[in-house]
């Protein structure tokens, strides 16, 4: 199987990412960023209307197919259930490049104060989407913040389990994030 | 009973919260907040080696206390009775000098995304330290993540009705924990 290829898009993404790690978040410039990935500035706005947007493009579509995954679960589906349904369909959406971004991130957010507090900002934004999908469902209060968390739990643990491997294993991010939740389910038994 | 009185420390960083709220962090300085509070530079320097450890001071105490609670819980306590009684230790660190900051510091965070991410890396600190505490106890692993997150929306949920309850009323947040943590492990039960 041929190494994936990436495209001017997340070329530009893995970019600004080295050069967050290399320089700082504030110190990078969008001609940089176009420079270092081979591409023009004006490719660059193409896909971005800014630097900032660049950090902030991938959790938006994470989020909105999360919150459409539980949605469109089944009408009976338990609460964890419609979460799975979440996970399952913004897993779907993370192939083999970010697959390879995933450990340039992590020297990134690893390098940058400012970096870990948007992503932790990031993480309580994901579970806020889902509780309120869940909400809309008819799940009850405690429940849906709770079942959104393990949803978030189950997510941040396969994420490191599939991005932390074998880059060109064919193990696909949905398999690993099943394999947490059912953890979390086995776990949630056992605290008392 | 006779309405709390702030004392040096309190007024600093209440004087420090409402000028973060209306001119924001950045543009505060250590002379306004003091002169805001009605105390000398040097008394801020007694209290607070700068104006980004005001911010953080509280957090450190809350996260010693929890993780104290933890370690110190009978050796049968079950993992969720442990965080209970880290919840409770970090509870009576929180009097009325918290609740009196509490809808001031809910102004601040909402006017700044600065303070919302700093916010959001400190709630996923505070359930790192939970994690590693119960760890120690010899939780495994998954277990003591979802006690940990079962912890800190306890927390959330208890901190939100106390804080935003009558601020002359004699009601303890220790309670509202309580009641919250004793609704997760229900709704736990109901996931699915």
């Amino acid at each position: 199987m041929g190494r994936w290829e990436p495209g001017a898009r997340e070329r530009l993404v893995m970019a600004a990412v080295d050069l967050f790690t290399e320089q700082g978040y504030d110190a990078t410039t969008v001609a940089q960023i176009a420079e270092r990935a081979g591409v023009t500035k004006s490719t660059f706005f193409r896909h971005f209307p800014d630097k900032r947007e660049l950090l902030v493009a991938g959790q938006e579509t994470l989020s909105r197919l999360l919150v459409e995954g539980i949605a469109e679960a089944p009408g009976d589906a338990t609460p964890l259930d419609a979460v799975a349904a979440g996970l399952e369909r913004a897993s779907t959406a993370m192939g083999p490049a970010t697959r390879e971004l995933a450990p340039r991130l992590r020297a990134a957010v690893a390098a940058s104060a400012e970096l870990q507090e948007r992503d932790a900002l990031k993480i309580v934004s994901l579970a806020a989407a889902m509780t309120a999908a869940l909400v809309a469902r008819g799940v009850p209060d405690p429940a849906a913040a709770l079942a959104s968390e393990m949803g978030v739990l189950a997510f941040k643990r396969g994420y490191a389990e599939w991005s932390e491997g074998d880059r060109d294993a064919d193990d696909e991010l949905a398999g690993h994030i099943r394999v947490a939740l059912n953890e979390l389910r086995t776990a949630s038994a056992s605290l008392g």
